[in-house]
This record gives structure tokens, sequence and C-alpha cells, in this order.
């Protein structure tokens, strides 16, 4: 099942996609069980907003959670071969849904580059949870890119304008319950033309292993969201650019980049 | 005005506070009118939740908001005189409500310390706000105890567990509408005697420079709040204590710690 995000009357509402059609939720996505509403509207020409608002916007390991970008950016605070995980935090003020413009900010060095990243969106609530019992919390996945200011990135240790700034963080189209992320590739795409192409489920810390993590000191919450990392190559994006995320099963996360003012 | 949050009927509700009663609001804290729906109950017996969860979760300054904690403090990634302002961010789950208690993790080195702090509470949206407009942005002011794990924080580079693990992030007692931080003193007790006493004004960046800071690549919307740091000195506790942050005129955010099992 796939499920989006999106307002109509000026009201935010949840839906399910049915063949070319959303099919209105009576309440949220976390319901014990999910009703509708009878509303139906085409999915063409229905502006998507970022498929969840989570309480807490976790990022799934800090220095990078693929070995080829690890490496990339490898420095003394952060080895490419990680001893341990540590999550990091993104803002919620940052997301930004599919086809909503990137706006690089007027004083930005614009070195701006995407990263491709699998995103997570927990189900049900759970704390000190085992690895092998942890893929029964999660509701389903999304595409995220962890859009980044790259000299700025170099000054900015908690990353809160160089990650964080306005738009920085385009999640969507929808969430889709189902993944077979063994199977799955990530592939990015600048102007259609394809720019980075890897194994989805080639991460330093998979899945499981990162909600086991963090639900050792923390309680995950139905909607929270865990960004799973990318892998090189990240690329440099410019005002005009459509730069698109395709995660098998997925779809396509699409964005273009402007200049802001 | 003050303002607080709690559950009745199993339903998260905002009251004003008027002499020793809550009177229960209609819709939420930002409506453009402030109405109410004639339900009232003694605020005292009334457990408070976190007078507000924010969109984002802001810490003012990366490294220390006062002089005396930043120097003690003072490393090559964080300089004692910050040549610039660097915000962070803090994790929803981490907050705990007035007289909710501070679980240490069963595997915390068990140096954990107290921080106490200003929260300042976004009331209207605002992007691009110069210094001498920003307070008008302000809907009002609680009280932070910024939790900290000090031997978790020296190998945490994003502060994910050392600072937001569960209940690491009580805040309350409610939100006042109104406060003159020039003449505010935050003074903290530990078990009844006064371990910390600073003028909560004295601060590197004050809130109009970091509204104003934050406003500049991100936008601010009703409800975010800032955590403004604090000073010197910082206690370690243990199970059984009770901590208490008082701020002039915004009451006293009371916390009992406990083990975790």
């Amino acid at each position: 099942m796939r499920f989006v995000r999106y307002l109509r009357d000026g009201i935010t509402r949840y839906g399910m996609i049915e063949g070319l059609e959303i099919v209105e939720l009576r309440g949220g996505l976390f319901e014990s069980k999910i009703s509708f509403n009878g509303v139906r509207q085409p999915l063409a020409g229905t502006q998507l907003l970022p498929p969840i608002v989570p309480v807490t916007f976790y990022s799934g390991t800090s220095g990078g959670n693929y070995f080829t970008h690890r490496r990339s950016h490898e420095s003394a605070l952060q080895p490419a071969t990680p001893a341990e995980q540590h999550i990091s935090y993104r803002a919620n003020s940052a997301l930004a849904g599919h086809e909503a413009s990137v706006v690089i900010p007027p004083d930005s060095s614009g070195k701006v580059q995407f990263e491709g990243e699998l995103v997570v969106v927990i189900g049900r609530t759970c704390r000190n949870i085992e690895p092998e019992n942890a893929m029964a919390y999660v509701f389903g996945y999304t595409i995220g890119n962890d859009i980044s200011e790259r000299v700025w990135q170099k000054s900015d240790p908690t990353f809160w304008r160089s990650k964080n700034a306005d738009t920085f963080k385009p999640m969507g189209p929808w969430i889709d319950t189902s993944a077979d992320i063994d199977k799955m590739t990530t592939c990015v795409r600048l102007n259609g033309r394809e720019v980075s192409r890897f194994r989805t489920g080639e991460m330093v810390f998979d899945v499981p292993t990162t909600i086991s993590r963090i639900s050792r000191y923390i309680t995950l919450v139905p909607g929270d969201v865990i960004w799973m990392g990318t892998d090189d190559p990240t690329l440099d994006m410019y005002p005009g650019d459509i730069v698109e995320i395709e995660i098998t099963g997925l779809g396509v996360l699409r964005n273009s980049i402007v200049a802001g003012v």
C-alpha cells in the first residue's frame, strides 16, 4: 500500500493510492484500523506534501552509512570504519515535498549536493528492541534527498544550516508499506542523466541494527523517520537543475533547484 | 498570561492559569483569538505535560551560550569565545514535563548533570528577521533542564544520547507570555539546596540575535522552542535527587532522578 499526504480545503489529509486516484483516509496513518471518508481525487495534479512530519527526525549514522561515502569524507572525528553507531537529528522545518523547489540560500557558496537516501517510517511505539524484532515496528519506506551545502558543512559542527536550511530535506513522494531492501537500488538522476547508482542495502549499519540502537535510549513512536544515509558520488547542483532519486519499488522523488533571493 | 498543557479524558488540552485553576482553551495556543470551552479544573493535582511539542526543537548555541560554561568545556572545536553562532537540534522524543522523572539509562556512567536554561517559545512564523524586530515573534518563555550525560558526551559528536535519551529534556511548568530577561536570575536547587545561580540575560548570543540568526536560513513557526543555554556550575545528580530550576517570573521546573532498569 502507498500513502500520501496533501492539502484539501486547506486541511492536511492522508490518502491511499488506488490506481490513478487518491482515496482519502478518515483519520491519520496510525489508527488501529484504517478507514476512508468517501472522498477521491486524481493523484495527477495533487501537490504532495512530505508524507509524514515526524515527532523526531533521525538520521541513521553520523559520518555516513555507506563505506565509499565514509572514506571520501573521512576525518579524525569520522573514521571510515565507525567503532559504534552515532545517530543524528535533522530539522522538521527543512522538510519539503515531492516536486517542491530546493532553494539555495543567497549567501551559499553554491556547492550544494544531493544525497539519495532510503527513509524508514516507524509504525509502532518501541523501546529496547533487539535487531531481530525491529522490522515489526516499521510502517513503511519513502525516499529522502539529504541536500548538503559542502562549504558550510566544514565549519558547521551540528550541520544546522549546511543540512537543515529551509527546503534542504525533500521527502516523498509517498510511503510504501512494503520493500525488499536487499533487492533495491538507489539511483540519482540530474537533469535526466544517471549520476549515481548503488545497492540500497549495502549499509554499514542496516535498518534493524539502527532501530535497535536508537531504541536502546529513545522511545520511537509512529511517524518517526530514520534517514539511512547515502553512498558516493554526491555531485554539485545548480539553479535550474532537476534532481530525481529513484529507489526500486518506492517511486521517484523529484525536485528542482532554484536560487534564493 | 500563563499557559499549560495536560491530558483530560485522554486528549491533550491547553489551558490558561487563572488563580488556582486551569481554564481550558477551545483550540491550541496559536489561534488568531484565544477562546475557552467552559471547562475548569484545579491546577494543583493536574499532571502537566511539556507546555508545547515544537515542530523543531532548537538549542541556541553549540558549545554553550554563557562564558563561564564555555571556558570550562573549551576545546579546539568549541572555542571559549565563538566566532559565529552555531545552532543545534534536540529530540522532541526527549521532552518530559514538570514533576516527571528523569530516568538514568542502566548503562550510563552515572555522571548525569543538570543544565538550567531559559526557553523561548516562538509565536508567529518568521523568516529573515533582523534582531531589532525579533522579539515581536516570541510567544513566551518557559524553563528547560538540559540533562547531560558527561561521559557519553565526550564520544557523542551529535549528543544524540548524551543529551537526548528519553526524559533528558524536562520543560515547563508553563509558558509565561511576559518576561524581562535582563532582570531574571536562573537558580538551580538540588534537594532543596541552591547549587547554581546566574543572571539569565548574560548570554553570549542573546534572544533577538539567536532568533535572527536561525531565521536567516530557517523559517521559525509557532510552537518552535529555542533553549538558550546554561552557565556553570553543572553538577552530578543521583537517583533519589530532586532537581529544581527556578527562573524569575517563570516559576519552578521540578523533576526527580531515578535509575532506569
